[in-house]
């Protein structure tokens, strides 16, 4: 339990014994307490050797799988549907003894029992397996290690050293890992001494395309990780482009609330041909900010995160883009805080379109009556927040920005022999729509 | 993970629920490594709902109901013998989600999985069942909680303002409880609101008589413990004057090694007719004592436990009791400290018989060959720990000071109408006389 | 700040360098607050170079000195009278640089400067400086380091491998260091490579014999220490066997509230010729005992610190024997107790005078109104506490029994040519009489 | 000791008293060990009452000022020269107890011992000092407390609800307060219920203008701090203009080194007409980074540090500009990364002079050893580090862009009635140039 630069200490790591493999999980609990006992990963033995599982992703149909586990005489011991899983991998047929085990089986079997959405890394023995499900909700990525003594500059080593696999390919270059691909939706990767293998790839049971996540770009990835052949960042530059036309405004200039929308700031400046200006910086040691029961103290809040480096922006029009809006209570006090040290107009604009529908695919989104676009408020939201005007980028122009870039990349791959993968790049847009890709069920 | 007093806080308590019943366990992991993990109690949720299940004992047959558990398909997350208890109860028929939960059966069908050890509380819903297995191997027994304004004096109330269990009855009185009676071996007790129930007598399938573990007496209870309707303080101080019967010496005073062999010496020094004398007293800031590799620190390390009343015992003959010799480490230190401070003579008397085997049924005994017994320096014992002379008590002195005890309770029972319950009161001497009472399997 | 195993882990122990002297400091704080800036030993610089000093004891002319400290300008940091002998010891003339450091006319100062309670190590360079104040009023004792290999029984070692120094012998043995002498009243000695040296002996201005405090022996010494010649353990046996002399009871049996009573006890019964038994046996777990607001929860904390050993004493006429009843909180529980497990008679007997006074020197005593002997209450205070009867020992009692010993060791001396030393020893006994041995300003 | 958030948190805030004024502490230490001891404030009590001392600065003079004070006989307990201050103004004269504690006189005879580097806030009774040295080294500024339902947008509120002083401005804002006017250089300013009140200002004995340390503009200050009247951010927007005058280059776009650089990225962006973007983003998350012991690590701490943002720099030529290069050993892996994620050329442009010798004056600078200034491989630094070329500014070129800001101020000053102060502002450079402004004495 805790932050991974506390639990795995210097001292910690230490004690941990050399080996080959190995799989770990962070979790920002989202089904489930967050209490130890849903810590990932779920470790257990079964007759056929230990499994270890990390899940990222949330069961539709968890509680009807619950109850279907706990018939077969489980007695489950946390609240977390990844244990689910794993107790569905343990007791999937055949389970006598004088067979062997057919892993490849059980993970087929796991996959019919549940649509989505889960991303999942199995290990066994000497044997990691990569699955993500037919829907492709969540993102699973593999990466390549390069030996120690590369000197290449810009091309690829012919070597490999090893492989790892993440939810997101920011991570590989801290580890001295590159990019190597996505796992498709679907697929079930087998990752061993003998390097990658495809094992299947199970489509979704109507042939519909893949629904992944359009909020991993707008929100939850890092700027540097790669989905569907492209860079996150450019994604959100190419919505701020999209917003300078969908919305512009006459204005001064143009800035952005740090660190998240800055991508979309500069590529609304860049199409409007405003300057783009710093007009907050972040205050690096702001530790939690407590939940804050009244304007003042709201206010105070903001001022605590954010400096503000009024000689920027005295007397000017400033467009203010954010790169989502979902309850409503950080911009207002921003825009205090910017009018309060001089500015003349504050202009929002929102790099992603208005939030209205729960998720039950793993993101943890308010609930219905906590979003400001489902509250009257929502109608005046200009005067609400205290800007000159707001507008929010369109789920097309959103879509179309994400699609520009997974069609440069197809284009790419298709002058490229051996590489393309024929997948239809579908996406999850039910937050924003109410359009679900699975049919809800309990 | 723990002390009491830390884990169990005032502010942690403070955070509970005021209940009507509730569960606990203490644990000294004698199988199963001491990780969070294997923290008792064990809570699962079953399709009949959550169960929590504390168990006192190590199950003889764990590897074999291991495979059991898992050939059904249950993936074990823990090295506990008690989550096996746990998943036996939570997948025994009948299973269909139509039937009602039938938990006796499941508990009956759990004491033919397994004979011994296991000393159970399981709660389920409203009600608590304690279960002491057929050879009633470990203790169990029920305390009555007095209501708040009892003055009365010596004599019990006749209300009862609710019911406790416990391994041991020492930890009644702490809590303003009294002791009520014992769990029978093979016992299934209900304790709800409709008070303490018997619903079955599940006895050994051959018929022999229990077999209660004889090394509670000797080390491990606490001697204000009642087993068997005698307090273990009493059974020490006839095993001390059995042992002034079976070893006399000449000699000018008797004393102990503190706390625990008092109760013998103070008997021994009563037959024998010799001065009872403190030569020890026990320092109470002592912390752990760390591992010592030679004999210069085992006697710092005693020394640190022990301060020297030498003016007790200066030019004097001394026979010190001592309640076991398991390695024979500690008692060779002692012995010196007593010689280098002017004791004449040092005569060893232990009032338990030698361990010689390994225990399987939940007592943490070391190995075969580093109990002292087994070793060759056994032979000349008195010289090798520096001793006068060292006579241990015999087998027959032990199991005799335990009868004398039953015998007077019974004849006190069968004077009293109604309360006169039949078991034959065997013992399990096992770790002295390598009779198991129980067939050995893996 | 913490327990002494808790804040001298193996690993702080580590880090310390391995070297020849060093001085250390439990605190127990009686005067000042238990504060991290008030836990010793005080280090501070100086002009001649570092000193370290800890302190056993109160200043009884705090308020006056440090208004002398202060008004030299130095700026006090913490609320210990302690600092104020630091800061004494570093400002004493001479001041000049030119002048070498004359520490032992520092040392000589402020023992002019303050009469009582004070025994300090102070640590420079090289030589560790152990004192006594002139009143004796706290102890302090030297003990010889033997060498490795020692084997000799019951005979001194001729080499020494090095001293030390603490305010009790029962520290000793556990360092496999061995009992030299005490530090005398007023004494100054150095401890360097050159041994053992007296440096000067300052005895109280107006010649009266030393003040050292009685209740070390009754109350806070650990049993196997040595004060003025004798055995504190054998001190208290005599005060039980004077006890019996002064306040015999026709009874069963003689018991001990345990630990610390049990040496009286045995002199009890001893001296009176009844059976000496076991009615209690201390929880060794118990944790803190919060504070409990009515009989019924300080009747719990009670049978939660003590088990009861029923068997031994029901139908019985019992003697208990306490070491001092101060509040009277603790002893009534006790008995109901006994009286609800079976006792027959409880007649108490207490192994000391009762406290009346407060103490300025550093014993921390109750206010004087929570002191049970300055309440109503003791006019009846077997009925108050429950008792059948209760007697205090007499102040001539105890002081006897104290100096039987000292004559037993004097005379011992004197028939040993070269080690005897003149001091008159006279004791404090103020909080049992009022009388104080200095006078007390502010 | 430790984080602000962590030793402040909620619990302990809520032990605090409600009170009227306080100061506190935060210490980065560059003079004294990093110990418990060294914590500031500095608490003592006095003939006249507690004071409480913190102090942001270095004496130059400490060791000279550290004989005088023990000379006087005053122990020294900690290794801080803060502590030297807090015992100066105890024992400065007048020390009779008949006289008043005249403040005033102690802290300007403070002044006198010593020359140079202290801000320092003093709290005596009900009133606060706050001082700065007559050369003005460290910052120190006050700000207005605005009462809670102020709802002015950009002006000034006319009631003031408290006074708030600080190292830095920035922290102003996040408290409700706003920014008021700098303590002067060798101003003493009395701040109690009756306001803000100068109560002298020392000139330096020679006349010489004020020396602040121009490193805060360049290093240490937050961007939206404010000093001499102008925001650090500007100062550094100006550097990066600076910067593209003094060395130009032909590329393709310009780009930071996050987030430090970003002002001068934007101004050397700004005044040569490249456009500016993003090739790095920060990891939020990112822990300690360990030392690390060769180029390999290195180059893996520096990319868990930084995601490559490489779509946004493929194929181009990138001018990156960091805030300064100290050791050398940052710059190096950032540019092989740039390099091995596809850039073409990279240029690297310093936004401040190469430092080459050490602080005296409480900036923790590396030895001059260490400095990559002073080292043979600053001959090639381009080819060191791996860039296609590195310029710094020049130290003309910083102090013009920082007194360019402050003549701003003086002339919209100078244009005001009333609030006009002369001082002269002169800068320290000694870092970079090596003419310290006060004569260095041990």
């Amino acid at each position: 339990m805790g932050l991974v630069n506390h639990v795995f200490s210097e001292e910690s790591l230490k004690k941990l014994h050399v080996s080959n493999l190995g799989i770990g999980h962070t979790r920002y609990s989202t089904s489930g307490n967050s209490a130890l006992e849903n810590c990932q990963p779920f470790v257990v033995e079964t007759l056929h050797g230990k499994i270890a599982v990390a899940h990222n992703g949330e069961l539709v149909n968890a509680a009807q799988l619950k109850r279907k586990v706990m018939r077969h005489g489980v007695g489950l011991s946390t609240s977390s549907d990844s244990e689910l899983i794993t107790q569905l991998l343990a007791f999937t047929p055949p389970l006598e003894e004088d067979h062997t085990a057919d892993w490849i089986a059980r993970i087929r079997n796991l996959m019919n029992e549940t649509p989505t959405s889960y991303s999942l890394l199995v290990m066994h023995d000497d044997v990691i397996y990569a699955i993500r499900d037919p829907y492709g909700n969540r993102p699973l990525c593999i990466g390549r290690l390069i030996p120690v003594n590369n000197e290449g500059r810009g091309k690829r080593s012919a070597e490999t050293e090893g492989w790892v696999v993440s939810s997101e390919s920011c991570s590989f270059l801290s580890i001295g890992a590159e990019y190597y691909r996505e796992v498709l939706p679907g697929e079930i990767v087998k990752i061993s001494r003998d390097g990658v293998q495809t094992l299947d790839i199970v489509p979704r049971t109507n042939g519909d395309p893949s629904a992944f996540c359009i909020f991993e770009y707008v929100y939850f990835a890092r700027p540097d990780s790669i989905f569907e052949g492209q860079m996150v960042y450019s994604v959100r530059r190419r919505c701020g482009q999209q917003l300078a036309i969908e919305a512009p405004v006459e204005a001064d200039l143009v800035s952005t609330v740090p660190e998240s929308a800055t991508p979309a700031a500069l590529g609304y400046a860049e199409k409007c041909g405003l300057q783009y200006v710093e007009v907050l910086c972040k205050n690096r040691y702001v530790g939690r900010t407590f939940i804050q029961p009244n304007m003042r103290l709201r206010q105070l809040g903001v001022a605590k995160k954010f400096g503000v480096l009024s000689d920027n922006f005295v007397g000017k029009r400033v467009v203010l883009i954010d790169d989502s809006i979902v309850r409503g209570n950080t911009i207002s006090p921003i825009i205090k805080l910017l009018r309060d040290s001089g500015a003349k107009e504050v202009h929002v604009r929102v790099a992603s379109p208005p939030i209205k529908y729960p998720c039950y695919m793993g993101i943890n989104i308010p609930t219905k009556e906590e979003l400001i676009a489902n509250k009257p408020e929502f109608n005046d939201l200009a005067g609400y927040i205290g800007a000159d005007s707001v507008v929010y980028l369109s789920v097309e122009g959103l879509t179309s920005a994400v699609r520009e870039g997974i069609k440069a990349f197809k284009d790419e791959q298709n002058g490229i022999n051996g590489k393309t993968r024929s997948t239809s790049h579908g996406h999850c847009t039910a937050c924003l729509t109410g359009e679900y890709p699975v049919e809800l069920e309990w």
